[in-house]
C-alpha cells in the first residue's frame, strides 16, 4: 500500500510536469512505465523549450522574424486565461484546443498527497529509506572517497574553479554586494548630482536634493549607514528583512537605484546589474538567474519591464531572467488597486498571452521573453492564512475579500496560467517557462505538497526536514532544490542546522544559491563565498562541491545547447553515461553510485506495485 | 591567596616583557603599580622600536647611514649569545652590560605559574570570573547593541570594509591561494619552459624537464592535481598537512616555486609573494605579516635570505616580515647537520648579533632586518616530548642526543637570545624584535605557560579553553592572540567548537588570521573570507568585527607611526580615550565597556593584594 501511494504521487507529479512542459526525472519515468508494463521511449519525454543564448555577433535585441498575429481572442475564466480562435468560438465558449487544468481535479490530487504525508506506515517507510540512504552514502564515502579524488586528479584542466556554476536563486534588486551598491551610489553622485532622478509629492528632485532631504552626504555614506545587511535583528523577522531593501532605510534610494520603473527609466538599476553581469562574464564560469518583479498591480508592468530591458541592453550571456510575483494581493486590494484576485492574475498573465498571440504588437516583450526562463512566487511563507484551499474555495473572480489567498491557491493559479501559456507557446514554436517558486523556507508543510505538483523546481525546501514522505518523494522525483544556507542563517535556520549536507548525502538534487548578496554576503564573489562556507563548514570534498555545481546547471533555465556545452552532450541521460567528467569534474564513481541508488529505491516501489496489481 | 598568585604571575610576565622590549598592557601595569603603592608613569613604559615604513619616494633598500662596526666579541654560552666589548673582557669573562637571563630563575618563575594553574581555589576563582565576563558581555550586548550600531552608523566614511586589518599569522610559503599558485605555475611555464630551474642528483633540469619527469603537463594541471588544499584527510594529521606544501605531492615544485634559496635564487617565490603584496596594496586596507623560515642548519641562511629579499625587492608597505624557526633539531641532528642544540641556536641568532655589532659587513641583512618585526616558533605542538624542562635540564651545548628538546626549552632559548639582541639593538638605536610563537594550537597546556612569560603575543591559543587560570591571565594581561578558525577546522578543532567567539565576548584580545590561504581558503580574498565566515557563523556585529580588526593592528608589528595613522594618535591609551572611532569604526560604548570591565577585574586583585599586605 505504501509503495502504491508513493507510485501514485509520482504519477501525479509526472502528469502535471508533462502538462506544463516541466522536466521529469528520466530514470523515475522509466521505472513508472515499467510498473505499468509499458515501454519508456525518449520520444515520450516532454521537454521545455528555452531559447539558446545569441551567438557572438548576433544582436540579442534584434526584432526580426517576429511571428504573425494569430488574431486569437483571450478571456480570463476562473482565474485562468482561456484562448479562443476567434470571436465566434468565444461566443460559443469553445476554447482553442489546449489543456486547461481544473481546480477540482487538482484539489483531489493535492488531497491525495496531503493524506499520504500524514499516513503512519508511509511515514515509517520513507523515514527508513531516508536513513538507509544516509548510511549508504556514509559507507560509499568511506570506501570510495580516495578513489573519487584520484579520478578527479586525473581529469586534465578541470577543477572546482572552472566548472560551471549557476546561482539558481538570486533577486535582481539584491544581486550586488552592499559594498558594490555603496560604491555605485557614490560614483553616480560624482557625475549626476544635479540630475533630476525622483518625483516626490509632485516635486522633481535632483540626486543632490534627495541626499540633502535625507540629511546625508554620499561621500560619508558607509555600509553601516547604508544598512542593507541582515544581522542578528533579522532572525525570524522577515518584516525587518524586507525593509533592508531600502538603503539608509529610505525608500527614495530604493526607488532611484533598485527599480526598473522610475523617473530615470531604471537606468541606474540597469547599470549596476550590468556591472554584476560583467563580473560574472569575467569569471567566465559563473552564471546567475536573477529575479525581476512583476506585481500584478497593472497590465502595463510587462511593457515597462521589457522596454527597460531592451532600452538599457541588460542581456548578458551569463544571466537568465526569472519573473518573481510577490504574493501580496491583500496589499493591492486594501489600496484598492485591484477589485479581486482574478484581476491580479490577469495583470500578470494576460499580457504574456497577448504577446504570444500577437508578438507584432508587443515586439519588446516578445524579445525580452526569450531571456526569461521562468516564474517565481515570493513572499514570507511564515505568514499564516485563514483560508483552507479546496475545491470549494472561491474562484479568483469571487476572491474579493481583503484576505490574502493561501500559498497553494497562489501556486495553483500561477501554475495553471503558465501551463496554458506554455502549450500555446509550444504550438507557436516559442520558448516555454518553468515555474520555480520559493517553497519550504518556512510556514506550512502543505506548501511543499503544492510545489511537488506544480513546480519544475523550488528554492529553499528547508521544511522537507519535517516530512520524511515529502523528502523521499522529492528524492524519487529528483526535484531540484536551490538552497541558500547563508540566507537561512540570517532569517530562519542556523547554519549548523541547515539540512543541505544531509540532503546532498541522501542524493536529493540540491544546488547552492545566494538569494540576496546585498543582505548576506561580505566578499566580492558572493557565490564563491556561499560555496566556500559550505565546503569549509561541512568539510565537503571536491567531488561534493562539483556535484552541487553540476546540479545547479541541471536545475537552471539555461538552454539545451548551453547545458550540452557545460555538462557534456549526453547530459539528459542519468548516471555515468550522462556525465562528461572532463567538463563537470564529478567522479564517475559518484555518478554510478547516485544512479544505482536511485534505481534501487525505485525498483522497490515498482516491484511492490507489480506484485500488488498481479495479486488483485 | 588566589589574588596574590594572580598578581605575582602578572608581575612575572611584566618582568620578562620589559626585559625583552615586549609590550605590556598599560592598564594592567597601572593596577600593578597601584597594588605596590607606587605611581605609574608613562616613562616607565618599555616599548618596542619598529622601523617606520619608508615614505613614498624613499628607497627601501638604501644602504646608507649604516652604523659603524663596534668590534665587539660574540660568544654563545649556555645557548645564549653573550656580547663582550673586546677580546680582553672576553678573556676575563666580563660580558657587556646587558641583561642575560638565566635558566634557573626562569625555571622557578615557570614553575610558579605552572603550580598556580593546577591550584583548586585559583581555578574556581578564574572560572567564575570568566563566566561572569561572559554573562556581563551578554547583558552589554542586549542593552547596548542598538546604541553601538547607531554610533557606527553616524561615523562618516568608515565601515568594516575600510578599517585596517592585519593578517597577523600567515606563512609566506602558503600566502597565495591554491588557484593563484596554479595560475602562477602555468603562466611561468608559458615563458620559462626552457629555463634551468633545478639541480637534482647533480643534473640541471629545465622547467619542461621537471614537468616531464613528473609526468605532468602544466596546462592540464588543476587545483585537484596540485593537491595543496587541506581536506577531511588532514584533520588531526599534521604530518599529512605538512606534505600539502608540496604541489602535486612533488618536493621539486616546492623547491622551485616556494623556496628562497634555490637554483634561481628564489626568483619565482619572490614574484608570487609580490603578486600577493600587490593585491593587498590594491585593497589598501589589508596588511599581512608573512613568516619566512630560518632553520638553523647553517650560519649562511640569513645572508641568503636577506640577499633574496633585496635582490628581488620583496618589500611592500602592506607587509611586515616575521622569521619562523621550526622546532626540528631532531631532524638536523639525525642528518648530522648540527652536533648539538646550541649550534642550531647559534646558526639562528649569531648572524643577527654580528649584523647588529657590525652592520657594515652585513649590509643586506642590516637592511632586511628593518622590515622584520619578530620571530615565530613553529611545528606540530601535538608531538610529545619525553623530556621535562627544569633547571636541571642539560644546557644547549650538552643537548647532544637525538631527541628534540621540549617546547618550553625552545621557547626559553629563543626568548633569551631575542631579549639580549633587543637590548643590544636598543643601545645602538636599531629596531627590536617581538617573539610571537605558535602556541596552544595543540599539545600540553604548559606551552601556554611558557609563552605567557616569553611571548609578546601568540598564534592560536586554542588550549586556553582548557585552563581557566591561564585564560584569565591572558585576559588580565591582554596578551594578543592571532586565531585562525578555518585552519583549526581543517587540523585540530571543528569550527563550531572554536573558542574565538567566547574569547572575544570575554574581552581577550583576539584577532583573525588565515594561517595558510593555500591550504584552507577558496576565494581571492582569504582574509575577508576568514572574517566573512566568522561573522556569518557567529553572527558577529559590525562592532565585533571592527573590534577584531582593531585588535589585529594592535597585535601586529606595524610601527608606532602606522598605528597612529590607522587607529588614531592616542592609540596607546586604553579605553575610549585611545580610540578614534573615525578610523577604527569601533563604538566608544564598546571601548568603555571593555576598559571598565578590565579595570573592575584588576581592581579586585589589587584590593585583595593591598588588604593582604596590610594584614601581614
Amino acid at each position: 500500500m505504501v509503495c502504491i501511494s508513493l507510485f501514485k504521487a509520482l504519477l501525479i507529479r509526472e502528469k502535471y510536469s508533462k502538462l506544463a512542459y516541466h522536466r521529469f526525472c528520466r530514470t523515475t519515468a522509466q521505472f513508472l512505465r515499467n510498473a505499468e508494463n509499458m515501454r519508456w521511449s525518449e520520444d515520450d519525454e516532454v521537454l521545455p523549450d528555452i531559447c539558446p543564448c545569441p551567438t557572438d555577433g548576433e544582436d540579442p535585441y534584434r526584432m526580426e522574424n517576429i511571428p504573425e498575429n494569430l488574431n486569437y481572442e483571450l478571456r480570463m475564466k476562473d482565474g485562468i486565461v482561456h484562448v479562443y480562435d476567434n470571436a465566434e468560438t468565444l461566443r460559443a465558449n469553445k476554447p482553442h484546443d489546449l489543456p486547461y487544468p481544473d481546480l477540482e481535479t487538482f484539489a483531489i490530487d493535492l488531497s491525495h498527497v496531503l493524506a499520504m504525508i500524514a499516513d503512519g506506515p508511509t511515514k515509517t517507510y520513507c523515514h527508513r529509506r531516508l536513513n538507509f540512504l544516509c548510511s549508504k552514502f556514509y559507507l560509499h564515502e568511506m570506501l570510495n572517497e580516495m578513489a573519487e579524488l584520484k579520478e578527479l586528479k586525473s581529469v586534465p584542466h578541470r577543477d572546482f574553479y572552472n566548472v560551471r556554476k549557476v546561482d539558481t536563486h538570486i533577486h535582481a534588486a539584491a544581486c550586488m554586494s552592499q559594498k558594490h551598491l555603496l560604491t555605485f551610489i557614490q560614483k553616480t553622485y560624482e557625475t549626476d548630482a544635479d540630475r533630476v532622478v525622483l518625483e516626490k509629492a509632485g516635486q522633481k528632485m535632483t540626486l543632490q536634493q534627495v541626499f540633502h532631504s535625507l540629511n546625508k552626504d554620499p561621500y560619508d555614506l558607509t555600509v553601516d549607514s547604508l544598512d542593507v545587511h541582515a544581522g542578528r535583528q533579522t532572525f525570524h523577522r522577515f518584516d525587518k528583512f524586507n525593509s533592508k531593501y531600502n538603503p539608509v532605510g529610505a525608500s527614495e534610494l530604493r526607488e532611484i537605484f533598485l527599480k526598473t520603473d522610475n523617473l530615470i527609466d531604471g537606468e541606474y538599476f540597469a547599470r549596476i546589474i550590468k556591472e554584476v553581469a560583467h563580473d560574472l562574464e569575467e569569471s567566465k564560469y559563473q552564471h546567475a538567474e536573477p529575479r525581476l518583479s512583476i506585481y500584478g498591480r497593472s497590465p502595463d508592468e510587462w511593457d515597462s519591464l521589457s522596454k527597460w530591458f531592451i532600452q538599457h541592453k541588460v542581456h548578458s550571456p551569463n544571466m537568465r531572467w526569472i519573473i518573481q510575483v510577490p504574493r501580496i494581493y491583500d496589499i493591492f486590494k486594501s489600496r484598492k488597486l485591484v477589485p479581486n484576485f482574478a484581476k491580479m492574475l490577469e495583470n500578470v498573465f494576460l499580457p504574456l498571452f497577448e504577446a504570444t498571440v500577437n508578438p507584432q504588437d508587443h515586439k519588446e516583450l516578445h524579445v525580452f521573453l526569450k531571456y526569461v526562463s521562468g516564474f517565481d512566487s515570493v513572499d514570507d511563507e511564515s505568514k499564516h492564512s485563514d483560508h483552507m484551499f479546496s475545491f470549494r474555495s472561491p474562484k479568483p473572480e469571487q476572491w474579493t475579500g481583503d484576505n490574502n489567498p493561501p500559498y497553494s491557491y497562489y501556486l495553483f493559479h500561477m501554475y495553471a496560467n503558465i501551463m496554458v501559456l506554455n502549450n500555446l507557446r509550444k504550438e507557436r514554436g516559442l520558448s516555454t517557462f518553468q515555474f520555480r517558486p520559493h517553497c519550504g523556507e518556512a510556514g506550512s508543510i502543505t506548501h511543499l505538497v503544492s510545489a511537488f505538483l506544480t513546480a519544475d523546481n523550488i528554492s529553499h525546501g528547508l521544511n522537507l526536514k519535517k516530512s520524511p514522505v515529502l523528502q523521499y518523494l522529492y528524492y524519487l522525483a529528483q526535484v531540484p532544490i536551490a538552497m541558500s544556507p547563508l540566507s537561512n542563517n540570517s532569517l530562519f535556520l542556523e547554519y549548523s542546522k541547515n539540512p543541505l549536507r544531509e540532503f546532498l548525502h541522501k542524493g536529493l538534487c540540491v544546488s547552492l544559491s545566494t538569494d540576496d548578496p546585498m543582505q548576506f554576503h561580505y566578499t566580492k564573489e558572493p557565490l564563491m563565498e556561499e560555496y566556500a562556507i559550505a565546503a569549509q563548514l561541512w568539510k565537503l570534498s571536491t567531488c561534493d562541491v562539483c556535484e552541487i555545481a553540476r546540479n545547479s546547471v541541471l536545475q537552471s533555465g539555461l538552454s539545451h545547447q548551453e547545458k550540452k556545452h557545460f555538462l557534456g552532450v549526453n547530459y539528459p541521460k542519468d548516471g555515468p553515461g550522462g556525465n562528461d567528467i572532463r567538463r563537470t569534474n564529478v567522479a564517475q564513481i559518484r555518478m554510478a553510485y547516485r544512479h544505482e541508488t536511485l534505481c534501487n529505491e525505485l525498483s522497490f516501489i515498482v516491484d511492490a506495485v507489480k506484485s500488488e496489481t498481479m495479486a488483485s
